[in-house]
């Protein structure tokens, strides 16, 4: 008896937004506020950025009919007064997108009347908007703000919130890209890592070598011109997401050998190539060979000019020694110079890359390796990128640099998947398939407390590499799963009280940002039978 | 040199034609024979589903320029005859559909002139015809048909090899239905095993108890009127698949007691709802209350006439004593009558429905529980579908009961998605995920060898359950890892010397198959990098 009344005075309750990721202040009231018609203006002269998003979400708002999932019987909801537009009000029109960009905001909705949204830049008025379309929702044959008044005041808690997506392996077109952006920028991610070439395939043009695309794109019609990384960026910049791109070296790079035999060590070895690499084909850069960190130190010049973040990822995971320890060149070398080793070799290598690097303006970010399997000290500002164990966090950081974690225990969307080699009926090295649970519950600063260290945090990474993925499944492999990490990277952790958020307690959300995204045309997985996502808590384990 | 060597002399070899599932007998030879125009005519009087799949196959045929990925580089193949049309001859025009449907046919492909498609039904046509659309593929601007003169003779190794989709848990529209029964019938697949109600949603009309769709399904979008069902059974019939409902009683049966809660046991209990059911919600009719059984029969009474299959499947999957245990009118009842218990009413209550099922002229299909998780003996016509280990088909077939395989470890294809209970971070009972080696590797027939037992193996089916899947991942889910099954299923484990075929040496055409199967618009995942489809052998671990 006491459980029903109490399950009645929690049905009187208004009703609970669920806005994904939550916002840090949301305090709500208890009426609603009717909403006859979507317009959405700006106060003062506005970016192009914050015009552009206007007109997106003033669509998007306007088409949308939402109801989330356990509101399916909810009876129309009377208003007591009417939404009269939302006015956005920008500081500052500078659209300069980086770590420090500023990406706060607050919405004030009252009961009747025009709502306010303001941000400090053009970016944190894009992340106002997507709040403000998550509170509008379906009402009978109306639309409706329910809980007004409302007064939100939010700001990420991670500056990187990115997504990782490995284009070279299969091909994903510029459409499943542009998709894959704007399931982003529905989670208020803001960090789009592309993974654009790898061992197996370069699909973008260089006009310093044009072979590299020739030879190592799939097809022309499999690879990416400049006007279309351009089109990226562009596109990328409106959702205030910054693109940093990857070429990987000195491993991972068989495709160069494809062009450029002479530059190369340990080329596609077979059978065996499993002595020299992680995964076929086999190939590295020869680090003996001078030409080859000229090679490397071209492909920078060219693409920090083309990429126009200040952040430039040079890979650096993955190098397999016996690769070059075998290499004829590599030996003979040794054998002249007896105080070098393949080590010394390596680290010399690696010098006059990110010194290279340096003078191009940019900041290098590398895999954890660069940094825990050399002998090679980079320079203070570098960008760690983890993905090996828990402790890679703490260790970086303690180590005073800076640190992105895409723990692969919990970031690899890919996983979960089995082998891929079709002679091995086996699992995969990095099985089992992370649940939006085990991604949500990662805490990247675990182990680490002290507040300097803390501060050397920049966020997190999910990542998705395509041995087994393409075009056809990107969106489910990635949401709402992705949307997991942004929350975690966006709210934090923890709510107000320092408590931990369970994923118990955020579940319900989740299953609204999930059917929400998939409205927008972003087949994300379901999570659970429907009925589970009706009733809340009836699916919980006891 | 010696290896180059072998291999220039494997590429001066006429291209080996990749028809997935593998034809029983293949003969090639050495010419091609180039394709201008795609005719398929036939000879005599034709049945409707000739017709209809001439008209379709010839536009799949027309409309695709199909090559595989290992032969991205393939040079134009040089003709020496050209084909002139498709001779279509059938000896019946009989289009009954069952276990003894006779699906073989022989095709001849000469290097000029007409080709012969011969078989004794039309669905033996319908499969010729998917295998000849097989053999077509692109060559330059034109068409070719590699490696002429062809002969092919072909017939299926099992009769039922099937596909199981659970449209309750997660709603299906009618459109990936077709979607998947098109998928189906590339791969020869002939059951589309129609698990159409559970305990979360009741998605089908009801003529005899119109609220329980009017409680049960999702909402009224979400279901499937009488028409949308006989619209499914024709679609399905056209491409030569039967579809076998499922009607699960008395388990799974939650949501029956939303529309008439006087017939059940254990109605979602919570939180404990593990102590009485497999997943929530628990429920399950109530066994000794003689309106159980006689809504299960009603249930039977409508059904086994809406579909039309002479195979109606009753459930009888993961009964839970203790729901009825505890349960106050069997507590009552078995005080009354001490020498029953629990397991003699539910002997009791089997003993009835599949007695009335008799009476409807139809053949039973349950799960292996009924069997033998139970002291009821069923008919000795039911067909039991196992699920729970390799053990249970050798057990099914020793008793003397025909069986189809689903064995949850290698053909729930759902599986590898970790656990849904969205408190619990951890795996699921049936991860991990079944690779297509694995499902591939699966053997049916293994610890079965008395001649007569073999021959109560009518086949196998891949199971798809929706907990964690619905219509927007429906095609991945179970592409191309169904066509791993069809293949074992349709050509048999063996080939003609008696060696098991290896995955190593089907993979190259699996990855066509995969790619045939995304142009024809089914979004089947990717199983490696490209790099690897194009480069046979290369991605082997050594």
């Amino acid at each position: 008896m006491k459980l029903s009344a109490i399950v009645g005075f929690l049905a009187a309750v208004p009703t609970v937004l669920a806005v994904w990721p939550l916002p840090q202040t949301f305090d709500q009231g208890s009426q609603n506020t009717g909403v006859h018609s979507i317009n959405i203006i700006t106060e003062g002269k506005t970016s192009p950025i914050v015009r552009g998003a206007i007109s997106r979400y003033h669509s998007i708002v306007n088409s949308e009919s939402f109801l989330a999932p356990a509101d399916y019987d909810r009876e129309t909801l009377k208003t007591s007064g009417m939404f009269a537009g939302l006015v956005v009000c920008v500081e500052s029109n500078d659209e300069q997108l980086d770590l420090d960009t500023d990406e706060s905001y607050t919405i004030d909705v009252p009961v009747s009347g025009k709502a306010t949204l303001k941000a400090k830049t053009p970016y944190g008025a894009l992340r106002g908007l997507e709040t403000f379309s998550q509170l509008v929702t379906s009402n009978g044959y109306a639309k409706v703000i329910a809980s007004t008044p409302i007064h939100i005041a939010d700001a990420p808690t991670y500056s990187h919130r990115g997504l990782h997506l490995d284009t070279a392996r299969n091909f994903y077109s510029l459409k499943s890209i542009f998709r894959t952006l704007d399931a982003m920028s529905y989670n208020k991610m803001n960090v789009f890592h592309w993974h654009i070439v790898d061992a197996q395939a370069w699909p973008v043009e260089s006009k310093t070598f044009p072979e590299l695309q020739e030879k190592g794109a799939y097809s022309a019609q499999m690879s990416y011109s400049y006007a279309d990384v351009k089109q990226v960026i562009q596109y990328a910049k409106e959702r205030g997401i910054r693109v940093i791109p990857e070429f990987d070296v000195p491993g991972h790079t068989y495709i160069v050998g494809t062009a450029f035999p002479e530059l190369m060590s340990c080329m596609n070895k077979q059978p065996d190539w499993d002595q020299y690499a992680a995964e076929p084909p086999s190939g590295q850069l020869n680090i003996v060979k001078p030409e080859s960190v000229e090679f490397a130190n071209k492909i920078i010049d060219e693409y920090t000019k083309l990429f126009t973040d200040d952040i430039f990822h040079v890979g650096g995971d993955e190098v397999n020694r016996k690769c070059w320890e075998e290499d004829p060149d590599v030996k003979a070398y040794l054998k002249d110079h007896p105080n070098e080793d393949v080590e010394s070799l390596l680290v010399d290598w690696y010098a006059k890359v990110h010194e290279h690097l340096a003078t191009t303006g940019k900041h290098a970010y590398t895999w954890e390796e660069t940094l825990f399997h050399s002998n090679y000290t980079p320079p203070k500002d570098t960008i760690i990128q983890t993905w090996i164990d828990g402790e890679s966090v703490p260790k970086t950081v303690s180590k005073g640099y800076r640190v992105v974690s895409s723990n692969s225990d919990s970031y690899y969307l890919d996983c979960g998947h089995g082998a891929w080699l079709p002679n091995f009926d086996g699992n995969s090295w990095c099985d089992p398939f992370k649940t939006w649970m085990h991604v949500y519950n990662y805490d990247v600063a675990a182990n680490v407390t002290d507040a300097k260290e803390l501060e050397l945090i920049l966020g997190t990474e999910v990542a998705l590499w395509s041995e087994q993925s393409d075009e056809t499944v990107v969106d489910s492999r990635l949401w709402p799963r992705a949307a997991a990490m942004a929350e975690t990277a966006w709210t934090g952790k923890k709510d107000a009280s320092g408590k931990v958020r369970t994923t118990e307690e955020v579940a319900s959300r989740l299953h609204e940002q999930r059917f929400r995204m998939v409205g927008r045309g972003i087949n994300a997985e379901p999570l659970q039978p429907l009925w589970c996502a009706r009733n809340p808590g009836a699916c919980n384990l006891p």
